[in-house]
């Protein structure tokens, strides 16, 4: 193998390579300090400064207002299908879920130990292949708020324009695999929540963002370390956070700001997605999993004529250092993860070979 | 700063340089995949080899039974403060636990949300300057655990036998803070478990040990999450694990295992920790905060003749090449945390310092 291939997992995923190389000597010998990044203290003047520039970059990236608080939390997107209905929705109290797939659906599942989880949308029967447009449902007025996945990595579906909900029920969003892909408006959201280990960094934290009056909601039951308040009150810093994951995050974050910031990676990511649904859209011979308009710029899901060809696609791609390309078991297929730091010469040559294989491999 | 100073922090802690070396080769590129460990999937071979030897690692080390699971879980150990309760203790029931610090108060905090927390011990009064002798309290055999801090890192103290319980009622210890530091009778704990940052790997991962039988008792109201079943029927792979932390806990179990396992490592820790407490034995200018019986071998907490003198002991070992020395705030003074990283040749290199220190700057 070369040092270095093109990585289309889906999570965790391929990361800026300059960033592994920033870590692969910080993970030694962070700042001449004589000691790794994984062995200093999380009380230390040096890993303050850390995780402050890690939320100050989000903050300024997201543009977050400041009525939001940014909190580093561990447990994964899976944490956060019960920390919601658990600081949020209280017993006898609703709360309304777009069903999209499998991970709307473990949150409903979660949302149901709390209260009551109307599902107002499902594209479930029709194989999840597409979201609801805008206004598409009705949300009742009385949900304690509207819970949405925006990205479905799985079918490759994304919502390209957000869900509108009553006025005073919040948006809640699941955003662990299209967070920092695009600008958000974050004044529309009452919680945003996601997993690092698409866009943002290793697996290992996971960013929230909260407005601020819901950090009151919680019941007096919940315990010190499931309540939201408890970390935004210290900083993220109420016990020890998972420092090395966040040192990675900030990276990630430079780079990013380097690159131009949120507005020039979406740009970025439509091209790379525009180039991979053109040879979709080109030929028969791959089928995208996703209708058109709930297409995703972040996980591009398709079917070759047989699942015999998508076995060879799926091996001589990854001969040719393109890894990561097959499908979710439960959709089968190929999926192409084109996260932020996949470069583009890496989708041109996905691409290339695409075109090739359909030509030298006939149904 | 040279490369490499002497890290004596609480934790997160010193780390094998050796392990700190290989990690950041891999951080990069493992295995010669052309990925780094940061970015390969977690349902990948390789990842699935790296899990599945830490976990055997562990199992062989601590010479783990077959009726206990190994979980890797994440939340630290802070998680685990309510996760025992949920889990274990139902409302109208109740669990005995022995308070020796900080970390045992927050554990009895979370266990009266779900049940009844009796504390048929506490030496809080006395400043938590020891832990309870084998068999000094009473514990209601009508508990459905007791529950115990193996090393308190603040004071310095340390169970030199672990305590008993009646029958039927098993032992949950939190080992945080002297995980692998020694050999220990599983059979004899009903839940073991230990955040990664002192012995183990970096912040971010917690191990877990939990007897089979102990995995049945949560109540249906449970998240899936936050179920030891969850992670125990899934091989701590429900949802994406801390990939990163679980590879460098690997990368430590193996470096511990070439030194001769967990019998060689604590005699060399009660090396170390002799070295120390020699020096405080010999001279009142150093003044253990520990009861001699309660000492730990982990944490080494002492006081100089004022403050003034500690200020100036932290600064020049600092300027030395030896951070970390300073006391927890909650009782000042000076504290050197030895655990397994920590090479001979630092204790031997502080100690000298000591006795320098207290020649040069009487009080």
């Amino acid at each position: 193998m070369p040092d270095r291939i093109y990585n289309f997992s889906a999570g965790p995923a391929t990361l800026p390579y300059s960033v592994l190389q920033q870590t692969a000597k910080d993970v030694v010998n962070f700042q001449d300090s004589g000691m790794g990044i994984v062995e200093i203290s999380h009380r230390s003047p040096p890993f303050a400064a850390v995780i402050a520039e890690a939320e100050s970059l989000l903050r300024e990236l997201l543009a977050i207002p400041d009525n939001y608080k940014t909190l580093f939390l561990q447990g994964g997107a899976s944490s956060q299908f019960f920390m919601v209905p658990m600081n949020l929705l209280a017993p006898g109290k609703k709360a309304s879920y777009l069903n999209t797939g499998v991970w709307s659906k473990k949150a409903i599942a979660e949302a149901k130990l709390f209260g009551e989880a109307l599902v107002p949308y499902s594209s479930e029967t029709g194989g999840f292949r597409r979201v609801p447009s805008q206004g598409e449902n009705q949300i009742d007025p009385a949900s304690e708020y509207l819970y949405f996945v925006s990205n479905n990595t799985i079918y490759g579906t994304q919502y390209q324009k957000m869900p509108v909900a009553p006025d005073h029920v919040p948006l809640v969003a699941d955003m662990s695999s299209d967070f920092l892909s695009r600008p958000i408006e974050v004044s529309k959201f009452g919680l945003i929540f996601a997993g690092a280990q698409k866009n943002l960094g290793p697996a290992g934290v996971t960013l929230v963002i909260i407005r601020d009056d819901l950090l009151e909601r919680a019941p007096a039951s919940v315990p010190t370390m499931l309540r939201y308040k408890t970390h935004a009150d210290k900083g993220s810093m109420f016990n020890t956070p998972p420092c090395f994951a966040v040192y990675m995050v900030r990276e990630v974050l430079k780079w990013l700001k380097n690159l131009g910031g949120v507005a020039a990676i979406r740009d970025s990511n439509e091209e790379k997605a525009s180039w991979l649904y053109q040879v979709i859209d080109d030929t028969p011979y791959y089928r995208g999993h996703a209708e058109a308009a709930s297409r995703s710029r972040m996980n591009v899901t398709f079917n070759l004529p047989t699942p015999e060809l998508e076995k060879k696609f799926v091996a001589e791609a990854a001969a040719l250092g393109m890894a990561g390309l097959k499908g979710h078991s439960s959709v089968g297929g190929c999926r192409v993860s084109i996260y932020n730091a996949m470069p583009q010469e890496g989708v041109k040559t996905l691409v290339a070979f695409m075109r090739r294989f359909a030509a030298e491999n006939p149904a």
